[in-house]
């Protein structure tokens, strides 16, 4: 029994499978566990999550595994004003979103999140190639959903900053039913976006990596380091799978516990079938630095912020920030994101000066001459990375998912395929590499018939000191116009009106042929 | 002096290095040349291109390396007529397109050529990312594009049809600015898409493959086959490649001469640098499979039909066919792409279904009860080879040509980059292969300070035998409107119809708010 472990929790599907008394072998590429989570320890940090960090309510997997090896959780900080930076100004809110001002912009934005969460709930979680709308939102980018619903630039602006910071890539490059698809497994636009009571509530005291480290300490020795795979031949009694260091494993069954395009890192005898072939050919992963500032003081609590900014500048490098200061409050830090398009162009920079423009950036947001003033600076760009190939994950171009997404987690004879990519609750996140894990190890004890096909999914039951609050929507919320259907409100009203809102329309979408 | 050689003509740069005095090897993954050119013998056929088969005026290179092999091209047959089946009805036609009926599609149809070749012409081959609207074109798709300027659903089918022949993929799945170069490195709409002056004008006797054959036979056993290669480490004085068979190869320099998605099936040490590590998940193969249906006699001929069918109708499964028949008449045989969709969703039926559906529909368009009755059936599914990925040729996602593509050539350290998908002419066909070899091996040349910087591009003088000639427009095709401009012109005389034109923008465009 073998497992093939380039991502972060392959491990969780060795744990399975010994505790069922198998025997199991898993192959790490890199000379550390953890694959996307990856927390480095140094005098100037104690110890910072470079990769993977946040957890929050309803990710109860990843919760239990950490309870299971004593790990303790702790809140992000969101005690003082988060800030929304926009236009060159800085504006405090509390909230998980940042509110709009302009009345027209609150109609647009409100009903945003809206439409994206109704749209969701007709995409089923486990095959959203099945949902009765998937050609027609598979054939759409978000750019171009986004350019259907939203009326006013705020809304557009802020849509872009949330395609940008949720999956690392831009609205006209991923399909607009994956990205309704991936936030919906997530429990929606408020859950996937919220620091409190959402995905970035908590970390983990100690480190993420924490967990992958508990995980390959009990395995002992059957966690290989430093075993890239580059070939698996399927064409003999066991399967053969060579590593890079020339050693040869022969096995019953493998799990491949890597992204899917990284299985184009193997050589595969016999091939892929087409599909699968073609398929991990078009499924990229984001773009993301994460970048950490270190200060003396957290200053910015002591100004009323919380560390949270919202930045909404084409010039600023960062999109997202979070305090990342330690729970103890030593160790002030900021935690901020170079996201996507930006991530593209600024990794062409050297690292000194991109700690530079992050810091004035931060002094501008903040209004602080400290933010210029930074004692440590970490960062870790992920596109660099060969065995990663991106983070925070895989996403879908227009067209992929409806085309050939059913094939993405369908065994290959004795191969199962796991990583984060290929789960239903929180795919793209450590939650998802545990449920991935453990259904995959689950698909071989059904193989070998040591429990039914029935058993091979499982729900979890959720975590005690980390329960979920649901989230109410207001009357307004759910009743407001859209800026489109006031219009057409108006319309009834009188024919000119209409009229007006037709050559509106035609001409804010730039429809008037110019070529 | 090695070259890696997955895919075809990795030995036109090998036979460049070699008449310059210098040492190449080739490693070839296949236990055949020709990579995604691949001539089949057997005594049904004698011989049949199952890959790339089709040249035509303006692929110099390709045409000067067949004359040094003494190597005949024929014209395909295109005497008859052509037929159009559109609506369950088959219209013949002579000339590169079909011509439409209704007016307003005329219109349409004569516009979107206009418009694609226009603006191609603002789109630097060698550079489309510093098109002047290189942004704005490659944050669209295809169809996006097509939904802007086109009018008419006639207009729209065959614009689908266009993208599936010209680059195997949907209209919703290719950046419009990748396509518009493409189209534009190729000689515009007309090139790319006749077969009289343009890029199926003809074919090799005796097959494709005999140019990779011939070169192989003069490099010798300087060509090794099955050799695929898992790992290339440029840690050390000299390059080291390993292959599958546990070889392990030296040289100065490097060409991978593979498409670029197929660059990860490689281990590199070190790593490559982040813009390549990410280019390379995003530009996956086209999804195709070539069907060739062999009859005792060419009985389209006798009803007045040339062979070339252009068949839109969603049921069918192929979508353009060609006379494949010898030039001596013998082996009467049409030629049919499965294409996109359609093949990633025929690629599940058995052999024998596709055959069946296949002559079910040649016998539907022509009109013919004997095409229901085969004597022989070839095909070859592209999406199933592990070492191409998919036929012809790589596409672009949107949003990736201008962020990640100033980097798809550029050398790193002693690795150069070869294959097609790196030309500049012709990119994606034979013509395109043979560009890149050989400029991937002047940059060797070059960086030996054999050969000045301004030596390494190389244009072509025109083959003598294969002349190109103009394509002229009419002063008709140069000056019609646009149904939009028509629409505009007959806004301007009264108010009114200019508040019908906008209303049935937003209509058309399906504009109305509808979630």
């Amino acid at each position: 029994m073998i497992m093939h472990h380039l991502s972060e929790y392959g491990l969780s599907a060795a744990k399975l499978l010994v505790e069922e008394g198998l025997n199991a072998v898993v192959l790490e590429a890199r000379d550390r566990v953890g694959g996307r989570t990856f927390t480095a320890r140094n005098k100037e940090t104690k110890w910072v999550d470079l990769g993977g960090a946040y957890i929050g309510p309803t990710q109860n997997r990843i919760l239990r595994l950490a309870k299971e090896y004593g790990i303790k959780t702790y809140k992000v900080n969101e005690q003082e004003s988060l800030v929304h930076y926009v236009k060159g100004k800085s504006y405090p809110f509390k909230g998980p979103f940042p509110p709009m001002w302009n009345p027209l912009a609150v109609l647009d934005y409100n009903n945003l999140w809206r439409t994206l969460d109704d749209m969701g709930k007709e995409i089923p979680r486990e095959a959203p190639w099945r949902a009765p709308h998937a050609q027609e939102w598979d054939s759409m980018t978000m750019q171009q959903l986004f350019d259907k619903i939203l009326w006013t630039s705020a809304a557009r602006h802020f849509a872009t900053l949330f395609v940008n910071v949720n999956v690392t890539s831009e609205p006209h490059e991923v399909s607009a039913l994956w990205f309704l698809w991936y936030v919906k497994q997530c429990g929606g636009t408020m859950r996937i976006f919220s620091t409190t009571n959402g995905g970035q509530e908590r970390k983990f005291l100690g480190g993420s990596s924490q967990i992958s480290e508990c995980m390959a300490k009990e395995l002992g020795d059957r966690v290989k380091m430093k075993r890239a795979v580059y070939s698996i031949d399927q064409s003999k009694d066991l399967v053969e799978v060579k590593t890079l260091n020339d050693e040869v494993y022969k096995a019953k069954y493998v799990i491949v516990a890597i992204p899917p395009s990284l299985n184009l890192k193997i050589h595969f005898n016999p091939e892929m079938p087409p599909l699968r072939n073609q398929l991990i050919h078009r499924v990229p992963m984001g773009s993301v630095i994460k970048c950490m500032m270190y200060y003396r003081e957290n200053f910015w609590r002591k100004k009323g912020f919380c560390g949270t900014m919202v930045i909404e500048d084409e010039e600023a490098p960062i999109g997202l920030t979070l305090d990342d200061t330690k729970p103890d409050e030593s160790v002030p830090c900021i935690m901020g994101f170079i996201l996507s398009r930006k991530c593209r162009k600024l990794c062409e920079l050297t690292k000194e000066e991109r700690k530079r423009r992050i810091c004035e950036i931060y002094s501008r947001v903040l209004g602080s001459q400290e933010a210029l003033h930074p004692v440590h600076y970490e960062e870790k760009n992920w596109c660099e990375e060969e065995y990663s190939g991106g983070c925070y994950t895989a996403y879908f171009p227009p067209g992929i998912l409806t085309q050939f997404g059913k094939v993405l987690r369908e065994p290959v004879s004795r191969l199962f395929f796991a990583g984060t990519e290929t789960a239903t609750e929180w795919s793209g996140y450590m939650e998802g590499a545990v449920q991935a894990g453990e259904r995959a190890s689950r698909e071989i004890l059904c193989a070998m018939g040591k429990i039914s096909r029935s058993e091979i999914w499982q729900s979890e039951a959720e975590s005690i000191d980390v329960p979920a609050l649901p989230f109410a929507t207001t009357f307004w919320e759910r009743n407001l116009p859209s800026v489109g259907g006031l219009l057409k409100f108006m319309g009834v009203s009188t024919f000119l009106s209409a009229v007006t809102a037709a050559g509106l329309v035609a001409c804010k979408k730039g429809l008037l042929p110019r070529w």
